[in-house]
């Protein structure tokens, strides 16, 4: 029987696994996690909603049963000539190979900005950003020092398309709802949430109606909207918008979107990004026996623009490809892709979204977040998961209770946190409110004293 | 106000700050970490049937809104003459101490075990126990050497108290049921679940025939039960029992208990343990103002033996020491603390436990189990959390799935697993099934073909 090896364990992966394991070939699937990962709901992990089990299905309990061999490795690249597909340690041998490795965030060659910002692809993101969020608030409580305080407040969300929408609304929704009452020292609504958009409006590719009530929408909650704006540096101190200095000790970043680097290995033309210009047929132009599908491919539709890196579009390219496969091995022709838009969703906070619907119907305010919850929870894989999921959703949006609010991992102590970058790097000073301040470290005295009650 | 400090969040201290909240007295509760943790269900967060975030409650939401100043730091020390509470980046004066850090796990005075055999305290200890569990799984499936696949599938447990009875009862489970059908190359069903005790007996506080019973149904579980034999080492490679050697990539340390170094800086005598043996009151022998309850504090009952270290324990002693506190405010004596035993379960499988209750009336199998089950629904704090836990057991229990089946953090390749110690201390060479092999490392050619379906 043929060898199809697949890739990837995410959406266009899954799918494309799902459509092969009743067909007659010998399928693999190689992922370096050991589960899908629900990824339009990672934020709500981040923003300490969700679980990270909630949103994630063991990729072997999904597909094992079904008679797929499910790899955990590493994969470093794909050998054409010898249709091999190299991993960390080892190799795998195919004769059909799917490519769904997916995308990364970049950071426009400025790598050193990942340990201060990080961003939101993995559950270990999620976890460490709810951790830096969390951890914020307790340090703050205990800081002494007016203008550190001020920075441990400041939480700056560097992109404004989907993600960083819903992360700047959640966080809102924590400073103004979750949190209050719960601190003695500092009142969490005092925080500031800076959302910061290169381009000239939030949701860049919604039309300008549903960006403009996105971004009313978006204020009202108390989030600081600044389009237009972009960040030229970013250390442990906060973020530079030229010579403008933000404090913030808490940066997400939810910008650029980097291809997964196995494409580099296929030897073939990539675009901007690293994505692979792929066939109508999501095969690698000149190699008929590997596809590419996801967020790796850069497909365009009829109308000339570009397929979305949207959950939907991946199903459908992964789902696609293995039809395909199964058309070769019927000896038929293969059938080119069309993306079928049935919509897209970006949620802003509690009862809040825009949506278009089958590229015609607008849809704003509760409505479109109920559709939003509505396609999330029949998506989301699992009986289990969805209960789950609809529980903790009912009991936040009851409660504004964020019931994932526990720190994992360790925490920095105060006498270590520093206002001023140690280690300046020439992008001019701060300008702002640490301005001609020394490295200054909280004072180790004792701590606030709780107010009486 | 006097200001009351109490120094750990567990059952002891949480009980006595809501005992203390609506008291005349500024209360300040001070952990390491920001959540109170349901320790008893923290087994079922290391073998995936649970997520942390449902047995964890964000210590500052249950003490914040009654008025308790929660602060997050790492306490160092106690300065008893001048009143304070040394932390690692600061301090706090007190009028009346509760100190409740409680214990940690002891390797006896083999630290260097810690890294190979991870004990279970922490939510971050029964994540990284979950994921040498299910990475056990996933090396395994992908090794071709047979010795390494073997060691891979064998899973230790060393301490046979409820703990090591508790998980090593659910990685039976994982190992015949949950699993069974996921991979290819592997049967899931061929680890071995090897429970290792230094006493005679399992659950050695455990009456005679209930210990026959548990140790019975572990063994029909599939569990090897291996009673009076002591460890003697513990590398990378397996486990030594004199010069039995055991290979076993995962090994989980549920034996020796050790009390929290803060009790070390009270200049009071300890025992072997490191706990403070307090007066009748509860209080630190000759200091009225300093009071120790839970794990760190040792106290007989009224028969002579020891107050067991059992959450209904604690949180009595925390209630007592906060009535103690309020007597002297109110100018009335100090009474004695009288510990109510109102049963202790411990679980063994899916429908089977052993437990006394009220100190007579013994129960095993499927009517202790309910017991344990009602008893820890009932104790479990927040209703959402109860919820969520009950939806995990009913699923769990349905269909033998673990819900939170997920590996984070860094895997190991596969050509990084070594067979034989690298650096040998001494202690004899490995007698079992690794004699004669030098260092050796898993090929690192073709993966172990997927069997054809």
């Amino acid at each position: 029987m043929p060898h199809v090896v697949i890739l990837g364990g995410g959406f266009a992966g899954l799918r494309a696994a799902q459509q092969l394991a009743k067909a007659p070939v010998r399928l693999t699937l190689v992922d370096r996690h050991n589960h899908h990962l629900f990824q339009p709901l990672l934020y709500q992990v981040a923003t300490a909603t969700l679980s990270p089990s909630e949103i994630a299905a063991p990729l072997r309990a999904l597909l094992g049963p079904q008679g797929v061999a499910v790899v955990l490795a590493d994969v470093t690249g794909v050998d054409t000539a010898g249709k091999r597909v190299l991993l960390s340690d080892g190799e795998l041998k195919y004769d059909y190979l799917v490519i769904a490795t997916g995308a990364t965030h970049s950071y426009f060659g400025n790598d050193q900005w990942a340990r201060h910002a990080p961003g939101l692809k993995s559950i270990e993101d999620a976890v460490e950003i709810r951790r830096r969020v969390l951890l914020a608030y307790e340090l703050a409580e205990r800081e002494t020092d007016p203008r550190m305080r001020k920075a441990l407040l400041n939480f700056v969300i560097i992109g404004a398309g989907p993600t960083g929408v819903e992360m700047a609304g959640s966080l809102a929704e924590i400073s103004r709802k979750s949190l209050s009452g719960d601190f003695k020292n500092i009142d969490p609504r005092d925080a500031r949430i800076i959302l910061i958009e290169g381009l000239g409006k939030v949701l860049p590719v919604y039309p300008d109606d549903l960006t403009d009530k996105a971004r009313r929408t978006l204020e009202k909650l108390g989030v600081e909207v600044r389009t237009g704006a972009r960040v030229t540096n970013i250390d442990e101190t906060g973020v530079y918008i030229g010579t403008e200095f933000i404090a913030a000790r808490t940066v997400i970043w939810a910008a650029g979107v980097a291809a997964s680097p196995v494409a580099r290995s296929l030897g073939v033309p990539l675009d901007r990004a690293g994505r692979v210009h792929v066939t109508p047929q999501l095969t690698v132009p000149g190699l008929e026996d590997v596809f590419v599908v996801g967020d790796l491919a850069s497909i365009n539709q009829e109308d000339g623009t570009p397929v979305p890196g949207l959950a939907p579009a991946a199903m459908q390219e992964g789902k696609h490809a293995a039809s395909n496969i199964l058309r070769r091995l019927r000896g038929e022709p293969m059938v080119p892709f069309k993306y079928w838009d049935r919509g897209s969703y970006a949620v802003i906070g509690r009862g809040h979204a825009v949506g278009i619907a089958f590229r015609r119907f607008k849809q704003t305010g509760f409505p479109a977040w109920g559709a939003w919850l509505f396609i999330h929870l029949m998506f989301l894989i699992g009986f289990r998961s969805k209960l789950a999921v609809m529980l903790n959703w009912a009991y936040s949006y009851l409660t504004f209770g964020k019931s994932a609010r526990i720190i994992t991992g360790p925490a920095p102590r105060l006498d270590q946190l520093t206002l001023v970058a140690s280690s300046p790097d020439g992008k001019g000073a701060p300008t702002d409110d640490t301005e001609g301040a020394s490295r200054l470290v909280s004072s180790s005295n004792e701590l606030a004293p709780p107010s009486p009650h």
